[in-house]
């Protein structure tokens, strides 16, 4: 069976062509009907699901009606294998739900801390391989280092770089330092207190940054990109 | 000796009347000059001291020569109790480098880290109570709340509240959360390398947030929300 799984977050949109559960290609792409149409074309899919973090709902369905068999637009209402404990299901995020059962297909039966690492960074927990009981949102790296620069009167939008030191030297050292340490502390911050509270916890991450994160980290963290696209397709697979 | 200390922020302007060495009265006001008239008329100040953050320099100069003896606008080139390592003095923020004074001399001779938790977020190093080396750059918490709504499609714009949890069980709790324990991480992050780089440091944390991060820190922090008033009026006092 060949999906397409489509991944649409706030700065990208990602699509992943999976023969049953194996990721075969995947993309970053414009939101574009073209370059849809010609992946459809060449896969012809069997079935296709779509997560989107974002308000507009794209016309797709007629055109996308032709040519697959089943869609699903993925929202709160949809059957999933986990259980989801969160209050306001109808608000969470969809890549995070998405993510969280990515996290469940690649470790089954374990705590797992799943952040996502993207315009914003998430830190969800899935309790027993089957609970997802909830989790935070903070900025992701490129949020932060904009809103130093908007939301202050003299502060540089500096570039996103690699360098990380303590203490900055310099006002684009301090505001490359300040920012990524502080998310590295955040990361190591989350996964102490899930250790400390739930006992043993796995920590998955994926998202943009997750290759930064995976370098920078103490201790080692399992990293994949795929993340959100992998639980897209498990959930598609859980509903045909 | 009576002195005055004028500390205009991003977000706050806050002024200090000393007499020598102790506060008697601080006020947060908006930048008015019949406030600072009022106030230059009741306490007859012998010198003024403004440390600003913002670029406008308001035309005081005139009105105030004619009620004080001295008047220091604080910049890079002024003669400061300390040994100032920043590679660019011209950039660093006076607020910063007027908080690290206050530290020396609340605790002279110690290895200290300043926080000061504003609209930013920084950590700034004194080392031997003589050499500031540096520091970094984060968001302040009220600057992570307005990025992850305006920077997102579709995240609210949360309330500052107290509330701490993790996992965040809806919307709001997550990003309250997510602010709150990721800054609390962040804080502890920097003492923890602070203490392992350079030995014994104390840590002080002063600006807006300082009381909130000062109760829910796990290791007791020193907080003083007047440091970078004590710090200008001490540079006051180094300069008559």
């Amino acid at each position: 069976m060949i999906n397409i799984a489509i991944d649409r977050g706030n700065s990208y949109i990602k699509l992943g062509v999976f023969k049953d559960n194996d990721l075969i290609t995947f993309e970053n792409i414009d939101y574009n009907f073209d370059i849809i149409k010609k992946l459809l074309d060449k896969f012809n899919p069997d079935n296709l699901i779509i997560s989107s973090v974002v308000s507009d709902n794209y016309n797709l369905t007629d055109f996308l009606n032709k040519k697959v068999n089943k869609i699903i637009f993925l929202d709160h209402t949809t059957p999933l294998p986990v259980v989801n404990h969160y209050k306001t299901p109808e608000t969470l995020g969809k890549d995070r739900l998405a993510a969280v059962v990515g996290a469940q297909f690649l470790f089954p039966e374990e705590n797992i801390l799943i952040i996502d690492a993207g315009t914003a960074i998430t830190y969800d927990l899935l309790l027993n391989g089957i609970d997802y009981i909830g989790g935070d949102i903070s900025p992701g790296i490129n949020m932060r280092i904009k809103a130093l620069n908007q939301f202050t009167s003299r502060l540089p939008l500096v570039n996103k770089s690699n360098d990380i030191c303590f203490p900055g030297k310099n006002t684009i050292e301090a505001i490359s330092s300040g920012t990524y340490n502080g998310m590295i502390f955040e990361i190591e911050g989350y996964r102490t207190v899930c250790n400390n509270k739930y006992g043993s916890v796995k920590t998955i991450i994926t998202g943009g940054d997750a290759l930064f994160f995976e370098k920078n980290l103490k201790k080692p963290i399992f990293a994949d990109q795929n993340l959100v696209l992998k639980g897209l397709n498990r959930i598609m697979e859980y509903n045909v």
